[in-house]
């Protein structure tokens, strides 16, 4: 091997100062694309928007680039393999898709046109995820630049998939059909956030999601509640019942068999969680809370990272218009999400949420119990080399320490854990601030370019200390 | 006092007999006015139904009958003074307004086309109230006649409103503005049923009303259930926690307090319930519901006609549209209505209900409450002596025994009766078949016919056994 594989800080940050107007000009072009896979009248937006990365892509360099369709959105994947046969293979994971946005839902300006005011970059997909995905151009090439290699230093491979603001309905089938090309002995996900301006940090992994729909029914139809009240059961209610049973008095999870097989947080990572500069005040402001909340003996970090939750989504049953209807409703509806951590199976979950609601309801109500698709949970050691590396590539990226969370959401990431066995990484500059799927989204153009600045750093150590997967 | 206060029956038969065509042709014409009072577009219908029947009336003899303004519907008001001073004065009460109906809702002929098949009158507002309304026409007619009076044996007052089934609205301030007019010993409601074909029955009581909507806030918008959820506390779990709490393990309220006053049933009148030909399976087809369920230790009907109760009519939060949404809400609402039984105070109930509610959720969810303006409950013992005039009347023009009821829903009578400070009764002939509120709304012809005939027996024995007020 002739080539280096550490790279010049200075090399590295005098080729993204030289190329950071054209990064931040491609950028915008793309966030022009409305591609909201949740609208089916933006399907041609998504397509277009899969079309573009794959021609950007394309002129980064990767010598393969291929729109993948789906029974959905398209995907786009592309492979830059390193000139080690030897060097490890990384799989990038990002999506191209965004969330819905429209002016009147309380922008400032147009959330498909994109403006830069005081330093951030702001339009729908800004942070979540176009941005972050499109660092790893930028970031690859610099790589090369500073190291004055033709290829990485691993064998780089992107998949950005376009159905993920829509749950990534399709996203399971198509790893699992290209099973072989996405071989991976990493997966790095750049789809998450760090935890402050000031803080660099490391997420380590992802909650799992189940969630559910249980509607009950009563009477055939909605009834009078002078006539009948008080004397036949009333599905609202039964729903009520049911929510409220989903916790004890200690706001922890009452259905039997919920928490078997959760990896509980070690003495080491409770301290390091405990070390992050948290102040609840502000934790709740970016929460728009009014209090904590949540299971006892756990801090409000934990609860959100490393514990799993019941959570009502939505409810609903009988009249909920202007005034009063004096009715008992035919029928009632709750929505439930769980979040699952490590070692938490989501069938095991599944069933046991089963077994529970049959067994709450009263005679005369009849139920029925609908699960989407599951989301597993994801954790990566401590200790794990890959994860080394990139806290490693962070550190020089930020000139500071960096320190290590989780995430409470969920992703398809843990798809990618499973159907690859590889352990998922990640690696996200977005800071709470930046307003994911919310008015005004934007992104700290700072954070952004410390973002390219990681991934310049990190190929190069992921190759020298981990030439071989574990 | 030189005339007869008892009437024949043969003469009174006779009498109606006679009359019972012309009756009928009348009532159809008056069914044929659509009076709606819940449609805007029907008030002018409301407006000529008012006219109408202010004209029958005239007709019937009354010799006082006015039209009285309300700020919505009109109500007609009729006086008919007994030609002895010292006869007690009845007001009946009734309304001319009728629910919505539309042929598509499932009628088999224009609801508005009043048809006669089986011996028995098919037309919106057949049972709810015009007919039960118009009973008292013909009766008034047969007890003169067969008693060859030239005015009845009480002081008749008819007070017939046109927005009962939009809630009354008006209806208490026209009462209070006009309370010195509508004075009486008696209050007598016919705008309720009996038990069945064979079983006539008086209705003692109905059980009062107060709803009210809780709306809970937590996060200033929905926020995201995976970043946040499990550490804030979520408006729809404190609103099915409220719902849930509302009952013990009982189905008894579990509101502090909410019991207060309750006028307990004696053992008398569970007795007399429990004679009544129920088959709680044929109740619960009626229901539509699959099950009894309710306040232990009392039995379907004591729940529905004595107990009070807590229901929940509607319930929302969150995201209750197809597939799922992974949010924690902003905020969720419920709508919960209490009957209230004789001893209860709307205004102690509306109290405790409150007080209950602000203990019951977790710091950082707000509440707001309000309550509409309530119904009180009514109930008069079964020997006061008016009653008893009642049931002998209704047993005389049934050939037999009479049996007694309550009626589990609530009516604008009870305002007659705090107003006015009279006892409330309940001459109904309506059965559960006839359809209330719903299509192909009916009346038995029959029955409709001994409704004329007790009316026409009821006057004279009122003024024979209840000539002064308590």
């Amino acid at each position: 091997m002739s080539h280096s594989v550490d790279s010049d800080v200075s090399a590295v940050r005098r080729y993204i100062e030289r190329h950071r107007a054209a990064f931040l000009d491609d950028l915008a072009e793309w966030l022009r694309i409305p591609s909201v896979s949740a609208q089916t009248d933006h399907a041609d937006d998504v397509r277009r928007s899969a079309d573009w990365l794959a021609a950007a892509l394309g002129a980064t360099g990767f010598p393969t680039v291929e729109v993948w369709p789906t029974a959905g959105a398209p995907a786009v994947y592309a492979e830059w393999p390193s000139d080690d046969p030897a060097a490890p293979t990384v799989l990038v994971y990002g999506h191209h898709d965004v969330q819905p946005a429209a002016r009147e839902d309380g922008w400032d300006t147009d959330p498909f046109e994109p403006v830069v005011r005081d330093n951030r970059l702001y339009a729908r997909g800004a942070a979540d995820d176009k941005g972050q995905v499109f660092f790893h151009t930028l970031g690859v090439r610099a790589h090369l630049a500073a190291t004055g290699r033709t290829a990485p230093a691993v064998h780089l491979k992107l998949l950005v998939e376009g159905e993920e603001e829509s749950s990534s309905p399709h996203f399971r089938a198509l790893v699992e059909a290209n099973a072989e090309r996405l071989a991976a002995d990493a997966v790095i996900v750049s789809d998450t956030g760090m935890w402050s301006e000031d803080t660099p940090t490391v997420c380590t992994g992802m909650r799992g999601l189940t969630d559910c729909e249980i509607r009950l029914y009563g009477p055939d139809q909605d009834i009078h509640s002078g006539s009948f009240g008080g004397a036949v059961p009333n599905p609202a209610t039964a729903a009520a019942r049911l929510v409220a049973a989903l916790h004890d008095e200690h706001a922890r999870v009452a259905i039997p068999g919920f928490y078997d097989g959760v990896v509980e947080l070690t003495e080491r990572e409770r301290a390091l969680f405990a070390e992050l500069p948290f102040d609840e005040d502000q934790w709740l402001r970016t929460a728009k809370s009014h209090a904590p909340h949540g299971e006892a003996g756990y801090t409000t970090l934990e609860r959100v990272w490393a514990r799993p939750t019941a959570e009502v989504n939505g409810i609903g049953g009988g009249y909920q218009g202007p005034g009063s209807k004096t009715i008992i409703p035919a029928s009632a509806m709750v929505k439930l999400s769980f979040r699952l951590v490590a070692g938490q199976d989501p069938h095991h979950v599944e069933k046991v949420v089963r077994d529970w609601a049959a067994g709450q309801l009263p005679a005369g109500i009849r139920s029925e119990i609908e699960f989407s698709p599951a989301t597993r949970p994801c954790l990566t050691p401590l200790d794990h080399p890959a994860l080394q590396s990139v806290a490693r590539a962070m550190g020089r990226a930020f000139d500071r320490p960096v320190r290590f969370t989780r995430e409470g959401g969920s992703g398809p990431a843990a798809d990618l854990q499973e159907v690859l066995g590889a352990p998922v990484l990640f690696l996200g500059i977005s800071v709470p601030s930046d307003g994911w799927h919310a008015p005004n989204e934007k992104v700290e153009l700072d954070l952004l370019l410390k973002g390219v600045e990681t991934t310049a750093y990190l190929w190069g150590d992921l190759a020298a200390t981990w030439r071989h997967a574990p």
